[in-house]
């Protein structure tokens, strides 16, 4: 990470930027502009990524954001632009995505900092052994003067390919439902048990995993995910007494996606009944949407449009920075291609032509936001 | 096993059986005919359990002949009765089932001796170190005055105890056909993936376990169960994009299990082609049925009556020595109302006055065979 500090940082000096290191291990890049009072942009992305990953989730939109500021360096925009690169978005290796973003909305507590990982390490720990003060956190959180933060980031998912389009404004960031369901019947003898004395719990999941991809196929915007499914014993001689499954539920409108999470649930208590089980259930995450802000969005897409793209808007499935930043400043994001949605995996990729445009598109944008009185105006809030 | 030999040895000397222990381990008990020349009949089972049984599964039939000697000793048949207590028929140690029984048919080969246990040790090994000698055990193979094996077991299955029947005659043992199936589809994130986008192997897995379980129980007599599933990679917030899943198919008849394995297989193909998965699959089991003997089958069920008991005939969903002896001897059985159903389980059962029945149905039973002269007839065909 210091490596990875230290290049972005010899591009940004040449450019007028004030670079330092925040208490929470974020790369935080000043080009001031030429009023003093002028409003900041943030514009970035993650430095982190996932153990064997791709070389764009994250950082192709740093450097994206490095290459528009080169861009519009000259033009003197009434603008001041903050290039971020977060720490710690994935999660990997604390099992709490977004740490460093968090520290930017002054979420990165008390509670943030115990955490440990596998070695019993805090995340207080590191941050000090990284030669930074967590005292200072607080030093960290967006200035009043912050107005916007933008975020470029692969789609990693496989719609805009599908759709032919380059780039899209993300509207929302889907909320999401995490849960684990067990079923539990009764183990027997897979030779002795006649068909209808049975209380099998893999032919009960089996008709709960059809229902779910049923729902979430007659839900528009809805995905609805069985990933993980254990079996207890799991012998191929014993009638399973037991079958865990994990549930993963996402859409754009919480109301959407609580009914859908109501109506799972309901089907496995039928099921249950129906079948003689028993049904134990737990929530793991259930995180509202986070709507990215309507202006914003509407420039977005105005600045693609310009590019010679379709204006196109989308749903994130995934969590990003930017969902956490919306917080604190109006956010948006714009998502890139990703060639057959591989993403978190080495074949991970982007078009250079998608790029171009991207950065085009990043151009238009401050240059529509710097010529925006409404959006100077909302300013200076803090 | 030392001291479970040295224990029913102790039972059967005082009767006048002359015990042994053959060159594979299994206790051997004759109480001779009064006339030289006369049929022998064998009556066991086995005295090797799994771990965390019961304390009926195998060694009550060794108990029960034991008791049905002892009844039936000063009755002068002509007949002799050998007491066979098998060795190894679980197949826990060598993963390899029936062991004991099959000397008695010939079947304890060089092949079979070489099998190894987790630590590396032989079958031969084995029997050496427990003091036998392997080059004995072409005398383990039953003699040809053998002119019937009859075992009692208990059920081990829910079907007596809901008919409200204590005992049974075994017509058949199922044959049982297992195999391993594979759904390849593709791996992607939960939440970015559209789901008309998707190749999830769990939704088309639920599908075919469906399938299976339709089958079978719209096939009288068919038992089919998927009793492991394995997802891969097996996250929350991944699509997975391999399923692994066992399949057992049982039934009395060749030919309707075949066609049921034939059916499931086809609909694996079908739900993989609809849903752009690639199908693996391998059949590690397929196992004939093997028939009991009519005659024997149907003087087994006239001694039940005699008991006042219903004469009620049934398919062994599970394989028993009774299986491996009928290739060289008629064999019959007769199964024990099991509570619950429950077996390889500390809670397993059998209730004293269904046991004392079983007692009075063996008696009867050489009462009968004493009798018969189109029994007597078989005798000598060595």
């Amino acid at each position: 990470m210091r490596e990875v500090h230290q290049e972005i940082s010899s591009w940004l000096g040449p450019l007028g930027a004030v670079v330092r290191v925040d208490a929470a291990g974020n790369l935080r890049a000043l080009r001031p502009a030429t009023a003093p009072e002028s409003p900041r942009v943030l514009i970035g992305s993650h430095l982190d990524t996932v153990p064997g990953a791709g070389a764009f989730d994250g950082v192709l939109g740093v450097v994206l954001a490095v290459a528009v500021l080169e861009a519009v360096v000259s033009k003197k925009f009434p603008l001041a632009i903050e290039i971020v690169g977060f720490s710690e978005e994935e999660g990997v290796r604390f099992g709490k995505p977004f740490i460093g973003s968090r520290a930017l909305v002054g979420k990165l507590d008390r509670d943030l900092l115990a955490i440990r990982d596998g070695e019993g390490i805090s995340v207080q720990n590191v941050i000090e052994s990284f030669g930074l003060d967590p005292a200072e956190i607080p030093m960290a959180v967006v200035a009043g003067d912050a107005c916007a933060f933008l975020e470029f980031h692969i789609e990693q998912g496989p719609v805009l390919e599908r759709l032919g389009y380059p780039l899209a404004a993300v509207e929302v960031v889907a909320g999401q439902t995490r849960m684990d369901f067990a079923f539990l019947g009764k183990s027997n003898h897979a030779g002795t048990t006649p068909m209808d004395l049975r209380c099998d719990t893999v032919a009960g999941a089996a008709e709960w995993i059809s229902g779910t991809e049923a729902l979430a196929k007659g839900t528009p915007g809805l995905v609805a995910t069985v990933g993980s499914v254990q079996t207890l014993p799991g012998a191929t001689n014993v009638i399973a007494g037991e079958t865990r499954l994990s549930l993963d539920v996402r859409h754009a409108s919480d109301a959407v996606r609580s009914r859908a999470v109501k109506d799972l649930t309901s089907l496995a208590e039928g099921i249950s009944q129906k079948r003689g089980f028993t049904l134990r259930y737990t929530t793991r995450v259930d995180q509202n949407a986070v709507a990215m802000d309507p202006f914003l969005v509407g420039q977005v897409a105005e600045a693609i449009e310009k590019t010679g793209g379709v204006p196109h808007r989308m749903v994130s499935g995934a969590g990003h920075d930017a969902m956490i930043l919306a917080e604190k400043v109006p956010a948006a994001m714009v998502f890139l291609r990703t060639p057959g949605g591989i993403s978190h995996n080495p074949a991970e990729s982007v078009a250079i032509d998608d790029v171009a445009q991207a950065i085009e598109c990043g151009i238009y944008l401050l240059e529509q936001l710097a010529a925006s009185p409404s959006f100077l105006a909302r300013t200076h809030r803090a």
